[in-house]
């Protein structure tokens, strides 16, 4: 057990730490860290149970840096602990260093990225749930966020979670270091309306000097004491703490020191018992629980449709999401109190301890999926009417960097839902999924493909969206059909088609009426089942399109930019007849000198001069 | 001033027309407006000032129905007022008929559009935030929630908001009746919890029994005496109220009462003193202010930069638009608590009255904004990190619905912004707003263009983005150079150009560098800054790409979909060379038979016969 004096000078080597990597980089914001010093020495090297040597060991406690941007004392923690030299952080931002301008799951001490603020404690709770509900094991949960950030509503919503289900191995630190990034955020140093608000969403919550290490200590264990409810550690801390003339100073945020580093690392060392505090072991975990080794993921029993019945792909995803549950525990799935519509409800009524009611709160429910699948642990399928899955774009679009394994099934799609109205229709669902870096996207027009589709999710690691449609619709293929991502199906064709068309959905079924109209007026048209829009398939698309004299017709229920259209548009205008090429940013970007992330992602001069080279 | 029988004899016959309209339209959400009968009948017939004749006039009291499934019972409010005749309420939904499923602005008296739960309080609080600041005028807001929206966290970013501007002309309405869709919400009728959470959250809260006029009546009393605070009242309230057998019972979600109405009927009549009560006359607003007639909005001064001279594009807009603030005073600026990395900090500078600080809550800056905008009373620019603008899709979906008037300006677009990292990176965002309907995307290149965007931008009623860049780029045009939607530049040219290149932003200065390095080699390009993203200008692409040979290349600083990229491809593929035609919803759908709508907007068997017919 380390002792007081020893977290204090851990605490000051990581403020050191963090002024000096920020300044070798240039940029980064060593003042946001120095206000959390002292609760990152006391987390590390006194509360919480980590392994060094395998950092994203089942057993172990997890720490979500909601604050993305205090990065730099996240990275000094893990040096100091001995993961890697304290050299390592001076490359801190580099273009060939993972240490990257805010933390990444590329680092095994990282389950989510954060630097979207707001968005830490969802994934927080989602691990916390995990650990009581699904791993039953004793690992807590902790999530550092800032005051800025607890403007942000989705904090609430995950607040509001924990409440409910009761979380007591979840610990939510707000670090009110009173300073934003442009003024004072609005609560400043209001203790106890911070303290109010944590209490009414249902925290056992404690004010804490977030600077005395003794303080620290009995706060976290008072909330390993108190048991039926989350804590709120509500840390009252100063930004930039212990560096002279900086110290809850404005215009001080996501600023290195520069030339003023020296004089504040010679004034906290002047503070230290010892300017290299001797390493303090880190505390294990009691038991160490088995690593999770994902195996295959199939529906317990294949479709059992018959040609010509009617069956929603909505409902159909209800039937295939309860089958993968039986095919495998670990599926979970997570709806927005609308599993009566969605048919997620098929799934709890199966599977009742691995259904997560997530109530009205989108953000919340991606985040909390987003937790519950890191370290593998699960495979978690999200379901909502799919317009409100815009709600948690910005989830997903962090999910991505996270390299979260979440499968999104969207029911409601499009106009087809009718009476309800524009609010309730996804028109620009199937562009959001599409944009998000190795997303797939599915978009079944039958409940055999639905229920293939969801099959083809479980089994791939990331974001999957799959849409599905509120009204009835025909049972177009055999039970025994095979699918596969980037695949469509033609599902008519004769040997004098004069246009090919693409649809998905309901569209598909309009398309397969409208050629039977046609072949009354002895023209034929081939008719495609898209399927598979992202990856989609451009070799069948320009193969059948050259068979129909280039004649293509996509009828989509989705607005014009973004959906189908736009994916074949692609497909087509960089066929051998046109001459498109797209340099763009392909994959998840990182950190690195602007320049240079130009050349790296293709989109600078010299990639424009090649591509016009080979032309 | 009605009294209190009377009130609870509009109420009942509101709840009757409610259960009439959705048994007519065979869809709805009767039990979700029995619980708001009391509440409606106050509001409309003693709390507000309100103009029968002039739903939408500047000075009458605003009501926001974020519970918009409960539209059928807002709709009832004003034909028992004598908007329209009460028979016309049994066309509910119908296709022909603007009493849609969920209230728009297509109806006078909707100020914006709801049915995606917890977005009406930011909307409230733009509207009321307007009165005190902007539009100097005693009328007060009104906002009606559901207790499962209550779950959403933009509502608690909203009362934050609320809180900290001293919204006291600002009544938050929660109609808490315990049932959620598809079963109770979390919280169930856990009054003081809720009391707990509006209180700490800065706002003088009620209980009240919300079936009681004369408690309703007196809860208003108290709000409207109370200052320097908004107020809650947190009804206590029955789903289904009235109708016995349903009343407060679980499954009657979303269900017209089909057989059950008559008896519904009889026994909600049984209790009224009149069956058809008496019309009461609406107060009126004690003065009556112009309507807003909007004018052209200019730039005080024209763009004054040096040809070379390099000048960040998010500097440009801060620029722009603290000239545009001096060039109408209808012009305000929110911002996002980032207000010194996108330079609306220039804006506060010079119009610090009209200037909104929202704190790090990008789904309620939204929100605010379209609230502000509503009547025309202003014209609102918002920025934050475009990235961050993904955390408010669902809010910019539902804007198109409400025909909001909302600049958005994103700045740290792509890859260029350099060391911060993923997180902070927009790679995504063109894809998220050209889906929106009647967007706007501007994607400037240098401060001159950006100066004209945002101008351009002033003057479009609809969703703009604008899309900055963090690092600093050369000037290319000249001070009096004319941007128009729609259009796009030809940079370079010459008589022998092998290729087309597009850029915006950072990539058309790359594109210019590798013109250089290919002119050296003996190679000339033609560069065009695309500019106008959406509307994308076709014709000039379609032109300049046959000048030079059909090689196009498109090189953006945005992930592959949704982008630059397919919005080129979306042109090249349908041009007369190539043969694709896409059919999907163009425009904002609304309420109907789902293959009426289909047919309606052009994606039906029917709409694709004709197709295959024009080829």
């Amino acid at each position: 057990m380390a002792d007081d004096q020893v977290l204090n000078d851990v605490a000051n080597r990581l403020r050191v730490l963090s002024i000096q990597s920020t300044n070798a980089s240039n940029s980064g914001h060593p003042t946001t860290c120095a206000s959390i010093a002292e609760v990152m020495s006391v987390l590390f090297f006194d509360e919480m149970k980590q392994v060094l040597s395998d950092p994203r060991n089942a057993s172990s406690d997890r720490l979500v840096l909601s604050k993305g941007h205090a990065a730099p004392i996240l990275y000094a923690a893990w040096a100091v602990a001995g993961l890697f030299p304290e050299e390592r952080l001076m490359d801190l931002r580099k273009i060939d260093c993972e240490l990257e301008g805010h933390p990444t799951p590329k680092l095994e001490f990282v389950d989510v990225a954060t630097g979207s603020l707001g968005q830490g404690l969802s994934c927080a709770a989602g691990m916390a749930y995990t650990a009581k509900h699904f791993d039953k094991l004793d690992y807590r949960v902790y999530c550092i966020m800032g005051d800025g950030e607890a403007a942000e509503g989705s904090v609430w919503e995950a607040m509001n979670f924990a409440q409910h289900y009761k979380l007591d191995n979840l610990v939510a630190i707000f670090d009110i270091n009173r300073l934003g990034q442009s003024e004072a955020t609005c609560l400043q140093h209001q203790m106890d309306v911070y303290k109010a608000r944590c209490e009414a969403f249902g925290f056992h919550s404690i004010v804490v000097d977030g600077h005395c290490v003794k303080a620290l200590k009995a706060a976290f264990a008072e909330a390993r004491a108190t048991k039926g409810k989350p804590t709120a550690l509500i840390l009252k801390t100063f930004k930039g703490r212990g560096i002279p003339g900086i110290e809850d100073q404005e215009n001080w945020h996501g600023k290195p020191l520069g030339d003023k580093a020296a004089a504040a690392i010679q004034a906290i060392e002047g503070k230290m018992s010892n300017k290299r505090p001797s390493k303090v072991p880190m505390k294990a975990p009691s038991i160490s629980a088995p690593a999770t080794v994902p195996s295959a993921i199939s529906l317990s029993k294949p479709p059992a449709y018959s040609q010509g019945e009617k069956v929603a792909t909505r409902l159909a995803y209800g039937t295939a999401v309860a089958k993968l549950g039986e095919g495998s525990t670990r599926v979970i799935a997570l709806d927005a109190e609308t599993k009566n519509s969605t048919y997620a409800d098929k799934f709890k009524k199966a599977h009742p301890d691995r259904f997560i009611e997530c109530f009205i709160a989108e953000q919340n429910l991606v985040g909390v999926a987003v937790g519950c699948g890191t370290r593998k642990r699960t495979v978690p399928f999200v379901s909502t009417f799919a317009a409100f899955f815009t709600r948690a774009f910005d989830q997903l679009r962090m999910g991505a960097i996270s390299q979260a394994n979440v499968k999104c099934v969207g029911s409601h799609a499009g106009i087809s839902i009718g009476e309800d109205g524009p609010s309730q229709m996804a028109l620009e669902d199937i562009a959001m999924f599409r944009s998000i870096p190795g997303s797939l996207v599915f978009y079944p027009s039958d409940a055999v493909s639905t229920e293939r589709a969801c099959e083809l999710a479980a089994n791939y690691h990331g974001i999957v969206f799959i849409r599905t449609s509120r009204p009835a619709t025909t049972i177009l293929y055999p039970n025994d059909e095979v699918f596969e991502p980037g695949k469509c199906k033609i599902v008519r064709k004769s040997s004098s088609d004069r246009a090919l068309v693409i649809g998905a959905g309901v569209t598909l079924h309009e398309a397969l009426a409208a050629a039977e109209t046609l072949a009354k007026e002895g023209v034929n048209i081939r008719v495609c089942d898209i399927f598979s829009v992202k990856p989609i398939d451009g070799t069948a698309i320009l193969q059948n399109a050259a068979e129909c004299g280039n004649n293509v017709i996509v009828v989509e229920d989705h607005y014009e930019q973004g959906g189908i259209g736009d994916a074949v548009a692609h497909v087509l205008a960089q066929a051998p007849g046109t001459k498109l090429r797209h340099l763009c940013v392909r994959g998840i970007p990182r950190s690195g000198p602007p320049s240079v992330l130009l050349d790296v992602f293709g989109i600078s001069a010299k990639s424009i001069a090649q591509a016009v080279r080979e032309i």
